[in-house]
């Protein structure tokens, strides 16, 4: 596929197939992943493939604890539009991907370039999410990123050690369908900005 | 381009072309930037589009001052090496681009799905920025990643208002040549880590 095709044609998931994804399609995506840039060829990226039931199982539990305490930020007509949307897929999708950020080496040594912004490791992790969501976008492999989960807890679950950053949470499977819109847009949650809006020259505010 | 050639093709830059990029191809590798899917459709990106020298020269002193810093961490032949490296082209760049994340939306309303972590904008940011990466590298334009910057000071230069983060301080231009290695891989700082060392299956540390 088409560089501007993946990523004008990348979208969230309403609903998955049941059908799995061969292997070689998860691995083809991850290997994108894998190559994304990253701070001081740090790599400090790890992927937690889920495919045990009771796992999914045990998020979606954390999923519906943490929305419990999501939708309350939302009252009237809002909040039934909020309850109406799809905000995850975790037990449906054939494969669940936990995103890692380490932010230490094996080899102890401090990363080049991460000096004055630590932050760069994680920054370097959402990288290799974006190169696997338009990969998985070229395989007809639907991503959601389900952000509405306690980091905490997942973590726990998946015993991933404390020092380690979750990054994302992400369900993956074919699609019924790709939407033509965000789901967002389509439902009058929150419109685009036009392109022009976020451009400044040299200096914030200035156009 | 097809994708997985801009994924796998995507490189540093060692050195600019002085010609400048279009007008038309810096739209479109931002277009493919704001066409990252985000928070709640949040969009809470902004780009900084820096061609005046002046600018420029000013973000060079800031790098040289917090290069003086990050350069310590390094004795011996490793620093050597280290002061070897090219890691910035910050005035040799026809430009320069600043990306940055908003933390608050316009209507002030909360964002769908940045409850339980709210560094989630942050991270829609990171995936702007690498559809920016792979949509530059389709055009034939290279990037650098400059983060060996204060990102206070820089953002005191832009006049970046003191809530909003600096994520990227991007370099762009036509390169002399797309080198075939990542550079860090090249000169033996640090190795490519394979596929299957990042990869765990259910739990972390399983595979």
């Amino acid at each position: 596929m088409e560089l501007y095709e993946a990523i004008f044609k990348r979208r969230d998931i309403r609903h998955f197939q049941r059908r799995p994804v061969p292997h070689e399609i998860t691995m083809k995506i991850l290997k994108a992943a894998h190559h994304a840039g990253s701070v001081g060829y740090m790599q400090p990226w790890n992927f937690v493939v889920i495919e045990s039931h009771l796992v999914k199982e045990q998020i979606l539990q954390v999923f519906e604890k943490s929305n419990a305490q999501a939708r309350k930020v939302y009252t009237g007509n809002a909040q039934k539009l909020y309850d109406s949307l799809k905000l995850q897929g975790i037990v449906d999708a054939p494969i669940n991907i936990a995103v890692t950020c380490r932010h230490e080496t094996a080899d102890g040594q401090p990363v080049l370039g991460r000096h004055s912004i630590p932050e760069m490791d994680v920054y370097s992790t959402c990288c290799a999410i974006q190169n696997l969501w338009l990969a998985a976008r070229a395989e007809g492999v639907g991503v959601g990123w389900v952000s509405i989960l306690d980091p905490h807890e997942v973590k726990k679950i998946l015993k991933i050690p404390e020092s380690v950053t979750l990054v994302g949470y992400l369900c993956l499977g074919f699609p019924e369908e790709f939407s033509d819109q965000p789901l967002l847009e389509k439902v009058g949650w929150r419109r685009r900005l036009s392109l022009d809006e976020v451009i400044f020259r040299n200096y914030w505010d200035e156009r």
